[in-house]
C-alpha cells in the first residue's frame, strides 16, 4: 500500500511541515520505500520532484523539504510497490496534459483486473493498475471538447471512481489546479485549518509548527491524507465513494 | 534567446559537468535568467526539474548540481523570455504523453506568428510560441496509431521543424528516452566524448573534469549545446536544417 497527501488552500501555501510527516513514512516509520513524488501547482505550471528511491534517504526528498516552494495546490504520494517494478515510471503522482492543463493523479489501493478496462488516446508509461486507473479517468474527461468545468471534472471523476472501486481498494487524490478531488472507498482524512491557528505537531517526527505564526487571519488550509499527519488535532474522514471536491481550502 | 543543453549515451552517464556549465549562463555568465529545467530519462521514466528562477540562483538548481543522477538522455534548457511570462508554465521543456511514452521538448529561438498553426489534441498550458511548435511538432505524430519507430518520429520532426522554420529561428531537440532528435537553424553544436577519453574545462565556470577517471573505454557520450560548454575541445556545428538523430551516443 502506499500513502497520499494532497493539500488545498486559499493562499500559495508552504507544505513542507505536512510533506515531512509523509516523507519519514517513505521508508523510515512506514514501509513505504518505493519511490515517492510531489506535484506542486504555482498558477497553470507545475513543479514535481520524485524519486525511485525511499523519502526518508532520497536527496531529492530533502531538497522537498528544504524548498520554500508555496502552492495552492498539492499532491504527493509515497510508494510501496504491489503492482509494478520499483522504477520511475511507476511513481506517482502521474499527470497528463487535456485542453491546455496539467492533470495530476494519486492512487492509494490495488485494483487487481483494472487493466481489462478499455482506454482511449492516455496511455500508461509504467506497468502500474494506478496508471492504468487513471488513464481510465482521463479517457472520462476526453469526451469534453473544450475544458470542463470543476463541476464536470467532479461528475467525470464520480463516474469512473465508481467503475474503479469495483476493482479493489480505490483512494484517489485528483487535480487540475483549480481544484483538489478526492474519493475514498477505504483511508482518507482532511483536516480544514483556519483561524485561530494553533500549534501542530507530527505524528511521525519531531516537528511542531505553530500555524498562527505563519499564517493571516484569512488563510484556510485543507491538508487530506491517508491517515493523520499530526497527534494533536482532530482528522475527520472523507465520506465513502462519494466525489468530494476542495477549492481555496474549502469543500464544495 | 535562450540556451539549450542535450545528451545521448551508451550509458548512464551523469551530465552535470554539462550542467554546470549551462546553469552559470543562466543570469551569471549569460542573460538567461528567466527560468531553466532539465528532463532526465531513466529507462521509460523521467526526473524533472524546473523553476522559474534564474538557474545560477535557484536551489532546484543548486540540487541538480548536487545530484549523482545518470541518464542516457537528457534534454536541459536555460530561458531568457521573449514570448510569454517568467513562470513555470513557460519553462521548457515541455513534454506529453504519447503511446505510453514521454516526448520532452526544448527551442531556442523565436517563432513570431507560429500560433496561427492548428493543433491537434496536444494543447498549450503556458503562452510561448515554444509551447505551441511542440504540440504543433506533437500534432505530426498523433497521426500514428500506435509508437512510430525511432525513423519514423525522425521523419514527423523533420517534416514539422521545416514549417517552423519558415517563422523564424528554430533550434530544437526533441527526445522519447530512445533518441534524441535535434534540429539547426542557426546555433546547435555536438562534441562526441569516446575513448581515449581527455580532460575538459568548462568555458564559463572554474572547473575541469578528466573524463578518463569517471568513464570505461566502451562509453560514448554526445552533448548538443547552443555554444560550446568547454574551451579546450573541438565542438561541432550540427548541419543546417536536417533532422540529426542520436541514440546511445551515435549520430545516425
Amino acid at each position: 500500500m502506499c500513502e497520499l497527501l494532497g493539500m488545498s488552500a486559499n493562499v500559495p501555501t508552504d507544505i513542507r511541515f505536512s510533506f515531512s510527516g509523509l516523507a519519514v513514512r517513505g521508508g523510515q516509520s512506514g514501509p513505504h520505500r518505493d519511490g515517492f513524488g510531489v506535484v506542486f501547482y504555482r498558477g497553470k505550471g507545475i513543479q514535481e520532484f520524485r524519486d525511485d528511491a525511499a523519502s526518508c534517504q532520497s536527496p531529492v526528498a530533502d531538497l522537498v523539504q528544504a524548498l520554500p516552494i508555496r502552492s495552492t495546490a498539492v499532491i504527493a504520494h509515497v510508494r510501496q510497490a504491489n503492482a509494478g517494478a520499483v522504477n520511475l515510471e511507476n511513481t506517482h503522482p502521474f499527470h497528463r496534459e487535456f485542453m491546455g492543463r496539467h492533470f495530476t493523479f494519486a492512487h492509494n489501493g490495488q485494483l487487481p483486473g483494472v487493466k481489462k478496462l478499455r482506454l482511449g488516446r492516455f496511455r500508461p508509461i509504467g506497468t502500474t493498475d494506478s496508471e492504468h486507473a487513471f488513464c481510465y479517468l482521463m479517457a472520462e474527461l476526453e469526451r469534453f471538447d473544450r475544458l470542463p468545468t470543476v463541476a464536470q471534472v467532479k461528475a467525470a471523476f464520480g463516474r469512473a471512481a465508481k467503475v474503479l472501486s469495483g476493482y479493489g481498494v480505490c483512494n484517489l487524490l485528483l487535480s487540475d489546479g483549480r481544484a483538489l478531488y478526492c474519493w475514498r472507498t477505504s483511508k482518507l482524512v482532511s483536516i480544514t485549518r483556519r483561524a485561530p491557528f494553533g500549534a501542530a505537531r507530527l505524528e511521525d517526527a519531531d516537528m511542531t509548527v505553530d500555524f498562527a505564526q505563519v499564517t493571516t487571519p484569512k488563510d484556510v488550509v485543507t491538508v487530506v491524507a491517508t491517515a493523520p499527519l499530526t497527534d494533536n488535532e482532530c482528522w475527520t474522514e472523507l465520506p465513502l465513494k462519494r466525489a468530494c471536491v476542495l477549492r481555496a481550502g474549502e469543500w464544495h
